[in-house]
């Protein structure tokens, strides 16, 4: 399968290692690791893990932009990126012992001309995709139609088309019908104006995206797992207890394991299996990344239910 | 008076408004700033800030090299950059409300041809200079006695060469016997093994280091004021009780502003009072920045007493 993962907010990623963080002081990071960073590059890399093909889109600008895309070169990730004059942001991760503590900036200011040459590039490189994905926050302030276009663009060669954002984002990039969402379960509710704390809300909520419009909705948990509805029906599904080590980039091998199982034409439920192991394996290591044979090891290992009665 | 500010380590200083920050968790900065940083790059604001004029200098590489070194060009910074093929650190400043959380790089790897590179440039540009300071971490590993051979290089053409670093480079730089050394009070007891709590542990302090080589020496104590010591004796100075909002880049001034006292052939008590209004004034701001007025009306404040017997 060839996925195209686009990433409108691209960025640096630099970890550092700061024994004992603490907010307030002066601090000296013992190490500092860059990397290409943002949602979809995160699903790019763990599509790749699963053995299928990515494409990372995005816009990126300035020098943390040429930073962020030799980085994505240096360790194999195909890209078509849009350049824009702005300066790509930056996102810090302190990592102190267990904990991570991360910071994301807002990012650059995006001129309509170069939405628009987004939008054309975007399109173009969807023609050779089998599944595309939206992920992650917009670059500074993006009228909100803007990510209508965008959908649309993304849809337009028949692609099955996957968004992963939150806010006006989400509310707006929903409005354009896209194939499928996949929120966690703070996103769902800001999106339904509803609290949304266990499976039954989340189930609930994935089928009331359904009716909304949406062919696949799923809606994410954490270490409880997820729900997923379309047409045939709601699923829920339960990942093993595991020690997690870091979350960060669960949410992104949960999209990719979703777009392969469902691209391979699998039930509902072995979709929801797979998307729900690789976003465990993510939490078994420090950074966003999977190891497929815990994927294999963990799929085995998930409960999934259903269909089941939601609302 | 023309300073040369040698930065060995330049950096991207990003300061993030993160309202309500604390370590763990994820957040969302509400803006994003860049400017060039590195305490030489402070004392070069400082300087020119008082009415004199300033020439960075210092180690840069790599996007983040360029991005750093655009943007000090655009503050209207004089510059003699040395390039690096590494790439250059980012020091993060998250302020949140009066508090500021500062994390520091270690810096990139340099080579002993770019650095032999290096000390070609601060010995050409030192020849125009009045004064010349050092400041700050050197990036990656530097091997112990090339910051002797910077400081020889810094004092070539005979400017008076002041140092402001800490740890393993303040004891090598001080075996170089610079002109002067400014340190903090932590910065003085580690160099000489004992503890400096207060004002006459720190006189005590700047005249061994005075009698150990160097012509002036200073140490400082925070709000509580500093200690400068030279042939001529021992001063303290106290500033004016003030409500400081941030003391980062509180030292550089005071460096900024010693240099400049002391090359107009102040008495030692004067140019104490110059520098210790410097900083004091650089306090009452949220970045490292003065405004002369304050510098003026904070320095009528300061008391000076001496020459104290010290130790």
């Amino acid at each position: 399968m060839r996925v195209l993962a686009i990433t409108p907010n691209v960025a640096i990623d630099r970890t550092l290692d700061v024994p004992g963080f603490a907010a307030g002081a002066v601090w000296r990071a013992r190490s500092a690791s860059v990397v290409c960073g943002g949602k979809g590059i995160n699903v790019a890399r763990a599509v790749i893990a699963l053995g299928h093909t990515a494409t990372c889109a995005g816009l990126v600008g300035g020098h943390g932009g040429r930073l962020a895309t030799e980085a994505a070169a240096a360790e194999g990730l195909q890209s078509a990126w849009t350049p824009i004059a702005g300066e790509s942001r930056t996102c810090v991760i302190v990592v102190s012992g267990g904990e991570a503590t991360v910071i994301n900036e807002p990012g650059p200011a995006v001129a309509a001309d170069e939405w628009a040459r987004f939008v054309a590039d975007v399109s173009r490189a969807a023609a050779t995709a089998d599944a595309v994905c939206l992920s992650g926050s917009m670059p500074g302030k993006i009228a909100g139609m803007a990510i209508v276009d965008l959908v649309r663009a993304a849809a337009r060669h028949g692609a099955p088309v996957w968004v992963d954002c939150s806010g006006e984002a989400l509310a707006t990039a929903s409005a354009a019908r896209p194939f499928g969402i996949k929120v966690n379960a703070d996103e769902a509710g800001a999106l339904l104006a509803r609290p949304i704390t266990g499976w039954q809300q989340a189930a609930a909520a994935a089928a009331t995206m359904v009716a909304d419009g949406v062919s696949v909705a799923t809606v994410t948990l954490g270490a409880e797992g997820a729900a997923l509805a379309c047409g045939a029906g709601t699923w829920i599904a339960r990942p093993p207890r595991l020690r997690a080590v870091s979350a960060v980039g669960s949410g992104d091998a949960f999209l990719a394991g979703l777009m392969i199982g469902w691209g391979h034409g699998d039930r509902p439920d072995a979709a929801l299996r797979l998307a729900t192991a690789a976003g465990a394996a993510n939490a078994l290591q420090a950074t966003a990344r999977i190891d497929s044979a815990d994927v294999t090891r963990l799929g085995a290992e998930t409960e999934v239910f259903g269909p089941v009665r939601a609302g």
